[in-house]
């Protein structure tokens, strides 16, 4: 019971107080799942509240969905809807984060890279160049694939102008790309299967599509090819969402091998591919050989995406995607109606950026910054975490993921909500599973925004916590 | 029988010529809607073909909807599909026209303001500045509502500082916004209420969700009210879209008495409102005053979206939207999903700009500009189409809709056909309806890309056919 108390201050209503205190013990588990609450005259009589109160903070944490009325028997906590609210506490802390109040916290969240090493300069002269050279023509539509030039500079850049340059359509960052590649694309009740973990931002785009998804468990090199085979078998599936390189959030990269399987499987089966390439350009080990999916891609199966937004300009939102040709007018008219088409000013002065090679110069600058980084991370866990977690080092990318060893008493939610009261920042799983009680052993922490002074201080507070933690 | 005769090249397979001839005659009703088509044999022998090429023009005719086989009996023309066909054509030289290959045709379809217009100098000097200004932080993500300097300068700008800035959602145009709180707010089945005619990119996004569509047909002051009433009665009512000055296509302007009984029905039978508010700068006529819904909106049922894209800057691709509070959380997820967050660079850069006055300084530039424009092209219209079409002068906006009198012979996607031969480009009413067999007698012609020169000679040009075409 002694969990239950409570100092009220005058400012908030009692009954609202009551609520988010309840809510707060049920988010961290203190009231478990299920657990009976205490019955409205207990608690009246133990915080010294008018019964009235407390029936109103009942009611209110039953319709936030943290709590259920059993006629007869009494008030119970709702542990799923508890990790619901978690996530909106998560994305709030994210909100203010980014609009820079909490800018003294050691964040270990982030998603792209720092602007700490980004070219201004660099930048605003191209933009002078463009607007001298085009003049208002930088700042009227664009052909609705983007444009012409932009799309042939990737065509020499990337692909060794091995494309039709007229398949490539500019989109505002790899987001976008998801979404309008879903609503051209998938309806309600398609089949679709992503790996699991995966990227909540997918995740949520394909929910709403109210699309069926079916997670499949991610290896070491890839998804479980022989348990994705079994629900081939038995659905026809339209769809499989993956990303190649430092999966998001296990860090896993495919094998050749895989890519080529899925392929096949893909022609076989009749369904389509996304590739989200959302991070390749940062490889550190230089056994990790880099092949997209799109390059292997005889069948024309793979609807290929890359955000430029992610490593390079987060501020600028420009990627593009690469569609097989039978897909090509309807996701293009998908783009139309979403945003009409991509500023155009900025994919000129991003045409610009290439042509002048500023933008292989920005990632040979961020892989030696970066790996760095990476190097020093992976140290600082492999000692001060040890026996305490378990992990793979990615060889790339700008992220770990870790898993708590059974001997730790938490879940990776509590351990947030621990780290957050000492200005540490972190991903738990539940965030990447379709299923949101799935994850709670697996937290994600990111290097971007952190240097290694940073990166030091946040392990030692972990394993501070963790120490505290063993049973 | 004439109708089908045709000169073959030698570049494309006959089939495929066969094919895309009987196409443009079913497109241009010169062949009509359930028209029998020559029997195979016939066919074959008026064009001394192998009975097989026509088998297979014809099949492609069924695969692309346009015919359609009665066993035992023949193959008929489809003429719903034709106009489907239509559109696709249409859309397809729009892309051409934007790419800048038809530069010389008179473009009567544009639907933003023209570059020549726009001060490239002061958007360049604001660049600047804020990259001297912000450095990277100008490039790096924003919080999820939009960069907040820029929300606070909105809400002095144009709303006297009525509003919590917080309620503002920073958005890549208006056709984001109207995705955006579909995605959001609309789901499969949901019945909404749209104006008859109404936007293209409007409907699309609706017909995208799955939602029921109601269409309401405009009188001179908004939309028929009575009309409207008759189907809350029997139906529950999700939304009701609408555009409250210039209304795209009709042109016509909502009274405030409109205004107000739309609100008080939306309060009683509890369905939200969209208001797209795309072009109220430009009002020539002093008779009509601005007064949007949103100010108007005690019940808060209002979602407010304004485009900065349409008439000032179209290559930035910002707007913004203001959201009841009710669905503030729900919109601004919806944002994310979509892609993420807004240009933060041109964000700020539009700040400064209207910080500076200049965005005032433009309006009152265009204001001029256009009016010149407005008021040439609605005397040329009088003069020249006199007896041939009717209109109503909006007072205000970029363009005009257009009725065919009785005694002129033609569709308006006959005339659109006509018009392209001889380098003029209109749009068709049938763009704007739910089905696409209705419209046939209006279209649209805007002059925000032809000046007094490209006016007068266009509207020669219309004229010299309609003339042709007079019963």
């Amino acid at each position: 019971m002694d969990k239950y108390r409570l100092i009220f201050n005058e400012e908030v209503n009692k009954y609202i107080q009551l609520y988010a205190h309840i809510k707060h013990l049920i988010e961290i588990n203190q009231i478990e799942d299920e657990e009976k609450l205490p019955s409205i005259r207990e608690l009246a009589d133990f915080l010294h509240l008018n019964k009235v109160t407390v029936i109103n903070a009942y009611k209110k944490l039953q319709m936030e969905g943290y709590a259920n009325q059993k006629i007869g028997s009494g008030t119970y906590a709702k542990k799923k809807d508890a990790i619901r609210g978690f996530k909106k506490s998560y994305s709030a802390t994210f909100k203010r984060l980014n609009s820079g109040k909490l800018n003294d916290m050691i964040d270990f969240t982030g998603e792209t890279t720092s602007a700490d090493f980004f070219p201004v300069a660099d930048l605003k002269a191209v933009l002078n160049d463009v607007l001298d050279r085009d003049g208002a023509e930088a700042l009227i539509y664009q052909d609705a694939l983007g444009y012409e030039r932009l799309r042939e500079r990737i065509n020499e850049k990337f692909w060794g102008n091995s494309l039709d340059y007229d398949d490539i359509l500019i989109v505002s960052g790899a987001q976008q790309g998801i979404d309008i590649v879903s609503k051209a694309l998938i309806n309600v009740n398609d089949n679709i299967i992503v790996e699991k973990p995966t990227y909540s931002g997918a995740l949520s785009v394909f929910k709403s599509r109210k699309a069926n998804i079916f997670e499949v468990p991610i290896e070491n090199d890839g998804v479980d090819l022989d348990a994705l085979k079994a629900i081939l078998k038995k659905n026809k599936i339209k769809c499989f969402y993956f990303m190649s390189y430092f999966q998001n959030p296990s860090t896993v990269s495919y094998s050749d091998y895989k890519k080529q399987e899925l392929l096949k499987l893909a022609e076989e089966h009749d369904f389509f591919i996304i590739e989200d390439d959302y991070l390749s350009e940062l490889i550190y080990d230089s056994d990790i050989k880099y092949s997209s999916m799109k390059s292997f891609d005889r069948y024309d199966r793979v609807v290929y995406i890359k955000s430029f937004s992610k490593i390079f300009l987060p501020g600028i939102r420009i990627g593009y995607l690469i569609c097989p040709k039978e897909y090509k007018d309807s996701v293009q008219n998908s783009k139309v109606n979403t945003d009409i088409s991509t500023s155009s000013l900025m994919q000129r002065a991003l045409e610009m950026y290439m042509e002048r090679d500023y933008w292989i110069e920005h990632i040979k600058l961020l892989n030696i910054k970066y790996k760095e980084r990476y190097e020093f991370m992976k140290k600082e866990i492999e000692v001060k975490l040890s026996g305490k977690i378990d992990f793979s080092p990615p060889g790339g990318g700008l992220h770990f993921y870790l898993r708590l060893s059974e001997k730790i008493s938490l879940t990776t939610i509590e351990l947030f909500y621990k780290l957050r009261e000492r200005g540490v920042l972190i991903t738990p799983g539940v965030m990447f599973y379709k299923h949101s009680n799935q994850g709670e052993r697996y937290f994600k922490v990111g290097f971007s925004q952190t240097d290694c002074d940073k990166i030091e201080k946040g392990i030692d507070i972990i394993a501070d916590i963790l120490i505290e933690a063993e049973r």
